[in-house]
């Protein structure tokens, strides 16, 4: 069972959760016209930071790697809403095709791709895993920690001139990635005319920018700040960009310093605006990673002039060994949650435009100003024990079903934020 | 919290069962498929009959009056399902009127109104409630037992010419039904040309015949059934109808008589190619019948030439004191689940196309062989303990998400035929 959040959710009563709460309706009516325009990706899943005094996307996945950290209990809400993506994108599909990361020997995330592949088959799909990783040449069974296996297949092209991806006597309608493509697209998957790839290819990390996911993030909060009255900057994280930076060639770095500096300035206007006593940070990031790599705490712009060596080769390189060239300076959102004495950040998970389950990505090792997704680090999960669509205006604005509803609008905004940016960077056809 | 079903869940291993179990996938995809060339109605409850031998629906309810009886967990099953819902009928809703029965001391139907409400707030939409009642002339308000209040507020046509329905100040833009419409239209719910009624009109039990639902569900048992390979007669009761009876003034008992000898002929031979120990019952009903009104168990032809004026009088009169003429003589199916020594029978819920809930009617009075849902009768809801969505091979067939699954998929086939009903039941504009 899933323990009691008591200290992960004992944070300082906020404002913006009850402004949440009174303006519920205008809330769902407000997305509900949203997604009338905007696609949303077939899933996502947002790494939120809750200040106290601000709430925040910080990561948006489009690949979401931790489904097997959600409470059980919301597995039915997993399969409803894979019900109705499906139904919008391929509702004629029979096969479906999952392509996950080449982690083989990551038993936590080996789960998640499991847990996917069970709520696809649950909607009716025959769901088979086709691997990318050259060493699958066949059919290749893994175990599992709680006991199930999974079997991992070599990918096809099948067709005339093999215009179509799929398995050994598997043809698939549709193919669901499960990969971010951070080393661009391989060859097997390009071309695919008569297949649905979901989410499409330019959703990979080989296009995204994590900056322009916070351009369209910045639009979306301000405009959903309008409709219901609050200061914009209470849900978004400040952030600048630096596009030509070279940590072992130490080029670049007076850009950064000054973005860092100008970042750190405008926070602590900010601050002191709001009466918030706290010494503003930021965070520094490639602006194409994930996995938490290439990541650093930023309190000061002469700390990025000073970097050792080891710290520079930490940050030159990301996912799959790429070089980072191009980084965001977010603004740092510390985290007031804890659970028993651990640092801890809420994550969100959706399916089309349903919030589907969360969890506390929880970590013994880090502060409150630090990223707790390190690659190598300890972290627990901690599932949400109730769901994000049922606030209870009868209890405080604190009490966990609204506290996580206030993390279920903010993942909305990001994910509305995700749609916009793949609309935009869709290539033309 | 809800009790173990242990007793309801002990019956005898169905075959049935066991196939749905190997035939999820092909079941989802084909249900997929139907729901592409059929509108689901917009909610639904359907009484199934699990007699070991066979699992069938009987009564398709399209004004569900029980939501309050569901698993408090489903809640936020319900509220996806009908923000989906709602996206599709009226995306850009943000009032609705709920016009629910005129029962204003039947505080489980209140509660039932009460929890729809709720659902539909957190959908994003203004709800209100109007009532039928000519004595509800200004805003009244009723008390709960739960501590809850629920006010009922005066109908009015609004705009020119009275062209829409709504309430003082509150101009809907749907108009949800939880009112059967047994006596017909009410003349202010008549000629709305700019609003969406949901359900139709015609869905109302003017207009509907169980029979009709019947018919189309006997139809959809046999496409579904040779798709997955089974006798379509495992999930179908047989039926006859009766459409000219007077029981007050005796007319028509020889149609009805031999309605039933024929029936009764027809189970007990289903019975002997079967294998099956029981004696066959048929429960004659009202054709457009509800609220388990004029309701009788019979197991000899005989039995309905020879009713007492207490058991005519019982027959003659349906809901809102409506003379029943028409009757539909349904196969009597046994129901083998009983919750401590009490008679049982599953009720699902299903909003738009998914199966949100549902529960146990238990019955300490009545025998296997008798309607359970008896006006004034005593009945426990026992909230179903798991959801329906996630049948788990690894488990026996009998096990609790498996066998829930065999209901959600029996309660979806009547949900099927009702949005085939209410296509061949449309007026003709």
């Amino acid at each position: 069972m899933v323990p009691h959040l008591t200290t992960a959710l004992s944070g300082p009563l906020l404002a913006l959760e009850r402004r949440f709460l009174e303006a519920e309706t205008t809330i769902e009516r407000w997305l509900r016209g949203q997604w009338l325009e905007h696609t949303p990706p077939f899933y996502a899943s947002v790494d939120l930071r809750n200040a106290g005094f601000k709430l925040a996307p910080v990561d948006t996945n489009l690949f979401p790697g931790g489904f097997n950290n959600l409470n059980p209990a919301f597995l039915p809400l997993c399969v409803q809403a894979a019900q109705t993506a499906i139904e919008k994108i391929c509702p004629e599909a029979k096969n479906l095709l999952l392509i996950p990361e080449n982690h083989t020997r990551n038993q936590f995330y080996l789960m998640n791709v499991a847990r996917l592949a069970a709520i696809l088959r649950h909607t009716g799909l025959n769901v088979r895993i086709g691997s990318l990783l050259p060493e699958v040449t066949a059919p290749t069974t893994l175990d599992l920690p709680d006991g199930q296996t999974l079997t991992l297949e070599p990918l096809r092209r099948l067709g005339v001139g093999g215009r179509r991806l799929g398995l050994e006597d598997f043809d698939p309608c549709a193919v669901l990635l499960n990969n971010d493509l951070s080393a661009g697209v391989p060859d097997i998957l390009k071309d695919l005319h008569e297949q649905f790839v979901i989410p499409p290819l330019h959703a990979g990390w080989h296009v995204r920018r994590k900056s322009r996911h916070f351009l369209a993030y910045k639009e979306v909060a301000l405009a959903f700040a309008k409709e219901i009255g609050i200061d914009p900057w209470l849900i978004d994280p400040e952030f600048e960009v630096c596009g030509r930076i070279n940590f072992q060639e130490r080029s670049g770095e007076e850009c950064l310093a000054a973005q860092v500096d100008e970042l750190l300035e405008r926070i602590h206007f900010r601050y002191r605006d709001n009466g918030i006593d706290a010494k503003p940070f930021v965070i520094v990031k490639a602006d194409a990673g994930t996995y938490g790599m290439g990541i650093m705490t930023v309190r000061d712009a002469s700390e990025v002039k000073t970097l050792n060596r080891r710290q520079r080769n930490k940050m030159a390189v990301g996912k799959e060994g790429l070089a980072v060239t191009e980084v965001m300076i977010q603004e740092g959102v510390p985290t007031c949650e804890t659970v028993a004495d651990s640092t801890a950040e809420p994550v969100v998970y959706m399916i089309d435009r349903h919030v589907v389950g969360g969890f506390y990505r929880v970590n013994t090792q880090r502060g409150t100003d630090e990223n707790l997704n390190a690659p190598g680090m300890h972290f627990e999960p901690l599932a949400f024990e109730t769901g994000c669509s049922l606030p209870d205006s009868a209890q405080a604005p604190d009490a966990p079903p609204n506290r996580f509803y206030a993390y279920g609008v903010v993942a909305r905004l990001a994910l509305l934020a995700a749609a916009i940016e793949l609309e935009r960077s869709e290539p033309a056809n």
